[in-house]
């Protein structure tokens, strides 16, 4: 086999090894089936069953209550984007809030806006983006459709440590890149959803966890493919849904059950590996730039610049000649992103750790 | 391996064994990458690659003239059902003509009706489904904002031999079942369009060929997800790609060139295919009896029905212990259903054709 590198790539990001070699042993049969997992029916014996465990150990890793639908649908995170407001805010006469702490959460607004009122409740664009708010600095609307926050910023790499409270406004939560990667109270959200490629699976899928009332509050006129009522009453089954992509997500969960001991396990480790990197920003005396406030420090994606922009290009060139790849920062921020999912093992980390520390005594 | 049976799935259907083992062999890390096509971005190079090859092959299989674009969208055929109207018919004061020959070109009506004015052009309800209309019984309407039909009805198996001729209205079609079969003049479509689980990929992305102007006609206050002429600007990359999905498109339409010889030679076998089937069941004297009429028989689905179906039970029992599997029929339509698309390999038909014969031998 060709060797693999440490990939800090983003989005679509690292899967667990142990996962990928087991999808490449089944691939092209599953036990019991005779053909491959991409090959068989959404509605036949195997499929369900896998379908069926993915909700499951969704359920046991976030402690999903009862109340709560779990949807598997497509088009990521950009269509919940839209398909929030079609479903909650359009025709309802109300405001929704929307909390704006990054690039992700700026685009949501703009996709809302095509439906309905949107009041941004607070936007960071003043501090660059480099910091969540505190919640008295939250301008709220009373009796709002909801309230929508991003609770990791990927590009930013800043990360909420705690909901917003919203009293009893339905809060919405994009968790597309830091879901399963800590546990979260379920019960304070009315809508918590992610697309799969940063930490559940790969691309294709978007997990929706909706509370029951507001599955029920879909108007009847929308296509049936947008909405949240229809698609909850065919259990994700409306069509074909993304097999494959449920299948790795199912592995994936598998994994965080089985062999990385549940979400409290996951958090303590994604926390130590990210307090790793962070640690040689801070001692780099400068060499290394942070973005991100001390406090909306994400555990996830970790932005940083060199203090000389001009070592940007050596420093990603020398970290891909180790094998330590995909660090480019986003265009919008620049520097480098180092993104440490749950699915880096500390090992890479460790890794580009050293590596930074080298590179900073070298350039220092 | 585990043993791999003959799977006559009407969708998620039959991959070539010899992409799937090309998958298996690069899913751990692709050549020259040193991570899995599922862990890579797709803004990088090597992603970049594979959406590009996907496209020129399907511009090479299918002929696709200068002026047409190829997306890939997420959502399955069901999210088009909404989006053609969305983009073309909502707002423009027009109808939209509805070819109605089966079950999928019902559901694609129901959803058009939530966004504007429909016609039913013919409706094949009166025949059960069984044939195609002539193109003098179509009931169009003039500078109708376009006409939609269903190439091939998987469920009831009728197939169109050639296009319904609409003048100088749009014509849109819905390729799901057939496409990559044989070829087609692009030249003739406003929009053809596939989900992939058929004959072009595994579940989670949708092909959509579109000619430029009608691009162009989407409206402003759509959402981004939603609009054709947003997702045609962001050359299918506005937000993550199932990038899987489509790295499979690509490795399936490698093999349709390299190792199939093109479309008019898929044609060729797929035909073959189709006779050794519906030959059994004309030559059964009634023991067989086939859905569609003979001139609307599709190659790709293939559904009858035992003359006794008291015998269904034992018959598809029997067909699974030889390793033909997922023959049981649309509920709709009851019975059998042999699903024989381009990576069903001659040998399979081959086999389940002999075991028809056997079988009406003995219960004759």
């Amino acid at each position: 086999m060709e060797k693999r590198v440490y990939n800090f790539s983003a989005g679509p990001a690292v899967l667990p090894l142990a996962v990928l070699k087991e999808a490449q042993r089944d691939l092209l049969a599953l036990p019991g089936v005779g053909a491959s997992v991409m090959e068989i029916s959404h509605r036949s014996k195997a499929f369900t069953a896998i379908i069926e465990q993915a909700e499951a150990n969704l359920r046991k890793l976030l402690a999903i209550p009862d109340g709560y639908r779990v949807l598997f649908l497509q088009g990521g995170a950009q269509m919940q984007f839209a398909m929030i407001p079609m479903n909650l805010l359009r025709g309802t006469g109300k405001t929704a809030d929307y909390i704006t702490s990054g690039s992700w959460s700026k685009k949501a607004v703009k996709e809302a806006k095509t439906q309905g009122e949107v009041n941004i409740a607070w936007d960071g664009a003043a501090d660059n983006y480099c910091r969540v708010p505190k919640t008295d600095e939250l301008q709220l609307t009373p009796d709002a459709a909801y309230a929508y926050f991003t609770s990791n910023e990927t590009i930013q790499g800043v990360q909420f440590s705690a909901e917003p409270q919203t009293d009893d406004v339905p809060l919405v939560c994009d968790a597309s890149s830091d879901i399963l990667s800590r546990p979260v109270p379920i019960e304070k959200y009315g809508i918590l959803y992610a697309c799969a490629q940063k930490n559940a699976g790969p691309a294709g899928v978007t997990v929706v966890i909706i509370r029951d009332d507001l599955v029920r509050q879909s108007p009847d006129d929308l296509p049936s493919m947008l909405s949240y009522k229809v698609l909850a009453e065919a259990k994700s089954l409306l069509n074909t849904p993304p097999t494959f992509a449920i299948y790795m997500l199912k592995l994936i969960t598998d994994w965080l059950l089985d062999e990385m001991g549940g979400l409290e396990k996951m958090e303590q480790t994604n926390r130590a590996k990210a307090r790793l990197l962070y640690d040689v920003v801070d001692q780099s005396e400068g060499f290394y730039l942070g973005h991100a406030e001390l406090e909306s420090r994400s555990m996830m994606n970790v932005p940083f610049k060199l203090a000389d922009s001009e070592l940007d290009g050596t420093f990603l060139q020398e970290a891909q000649q180790r094998g330590l790849t995909a660090l480019k920062g986003h265009r919008s921020v620049g520097g480098c992103r180092a993104s440490i999912y749950n699915a880096m093992p500390r090992e890479g980390v460790v890794a580009l750790r050293d590596f930074m520390l080298e590179f900073c005594d070298k350039h220092k």
